[in-house]
């Protein structure tokens, strides 16, 4: 199970997970200006990222929006650094969170673990409900992949409708928590955690002990740290004996090299640096 | 607002939306053979579907699923389809279900309302709350572009999450609903809809008067009819003196063809048939 590799990741190296949101604007001028088309300087800025960080980081998380937003230029630099991602052995999520009916499900599957976007994870939204999420089901058992499927975000929209609550007495969020676990127990690792994972900010501390003590098979990726305001104390609550989730930090460590020495050349030493600081600062 | 220009076109011509979710086993042999990259084959088999549906369907919806499950070239045949479209001056509905944090969701707005994605209108899931969607607003007042928010869904699992009975004895969705109609109250047409549309599937006909008398300025965006199961008699609860939705077919248009007289040769003809079958179905 991917889980499992995951979870040796994180007792290796640490929790921290490297969002490579690469937005044109974070790329040094002096990277840019050696390519002459804005792909590859895409991508060579995440290989050099990805080389400073293989031994320190547990994976790669890629939001493709960024990726998107330059269409299919963008694409072809988010295919090439999953890739090479993969060709070193590393865990990739690839951050994508879809949700549709069962059908459709079966094409974003097709999509995203087999073919040019194959990723070991993909993050999923559960609003259209579980058989929105069983497709990808059978790509866990037979293939080796994850899920994480949105739980309560790290934005403060995430009270709209994660945080309503029911007539039973909790929220949706809990509800969606059970669900998830609930459908998790067909894909369980040998680490104790489940293929499905959850996606739970930590910007949002006060009922964390809570959330994770309920949902105690299920593997959290948590947003929300650094730029977005979370600290090392507000993750702790979230893991158990310092596993049980990754981290992720995008312009923290994209961005770490702003206003350093040499920054723009360094940039990528200025990231490593800064997953090493993030390590100590989760587990410390 | 590009909403006044959906509904002048559902005055017009009808309320079918021609759902162009091309999976490569419906391409005809004979198509397919003529072109060397299945990418060609895929838009030529959807200009074809538009050529001969243009003058009597509303819009044409994409499910980028079925073009991501192709990769980059799949991508290439979702790029050239939408820019078809807008060359015709017919309205075109990305459906990607995104939905994400306000800096992410500005990448999206940035991949799909311009750029090689431009679409009219694109579908966006709620579960991360309105921050997650007031992103697309300049876009909507500054650049002639429409979300459809996911409400109620025509999926059996739309009842996991979008039917919790909430504490103050509503259901989720109706929540969803409402926050949806009071954002769009920014972005009115002269039509009397707002440019913030809403899915609702026409597959849970038990409370769509409440849902269309509730709602009375959202213009809804209706899955389910056909090849999902939902009838036209399903669908004219959610409309109002036949406007104020769209009525989303794939499977029933693109494979209108099969076991007809000279089908794989005349799939367009067999297409444009059943569109009109349904316009009549849907106001008749």
């Amino acid at each position: 199970m991917i889980i499992d590799k995951l979870y040796e990741q994180v007792e290796s190296k640490g929790n921290s997970c490297v969002g490579l949101d690469t937005d044109i604007s974070y790329i040094p001028k002096g990277l840019m200006s050696l390519h002459a088309n804005f792909e590859d300087a895409i991508f060579e800025y995440n290989r050099r990222i990805i080389d400073a960080t293989l031994d320190v980081t547990s994976c790669y998380k890629l939001q493709i929006a960024y990726y998107e937003a330059y269409g299919i230029k963008g694409l072809m630099a988010y295919k090439k650094t999953l890739e090479y991602i993969k060709s070193k052995g590393a865990v990739s999520i690839g951050d994508i969170k879809r949700g549709d009916i069962s059908k459709t499900a079966e094409m974003y599957a097709k999509a995203h673990f087999e073919g040019d976007f194959e990723t070991d994870f993909i993050t999923l939204s559960p609003y259209m409900g579980m058989d929105s999420i069983e497709p990808y089901i059978p790509y866990m058992k037979e293939k080796n992949k994850g899920v994480f499927v949105l739980l309560r975000t790290s934005n403060p929209g995430a009270k709209d409708i994660q945080y309503i609550q029911t007539q039973s007495g909790d929220r949706v969020y809990d509800q969606v928590g059970e669900m998830i676990a609930s459908m998790g127990k067909q894909v369980m690792g040998e680490c104790g955690y489940s293929s499905i994972g959850a996606v739970v900010g930590c910007t949002h501390a006060e009922e964390g002990e809570k959330i994770r003590s309920k949902f105690s098979d299920t593997f959290f990726l948590i947003p929300g740290y650094g730029a977005q305001g979370g600290k090392g104390d507000d993750v702790k609550v979230y893991l158990r004996d310092g596993n049980g989730g990754v981290v992720n930090s995008s312009r923290g460590i994209l961005l770490a090299y702003k206003g350093k020495e040499d920054g723009e050349r360094r940039f990528d030493e200025y990231a490593r640096e800064e997953v090493i600081r993030m390590n100590k600062d989760l587990r410390g």
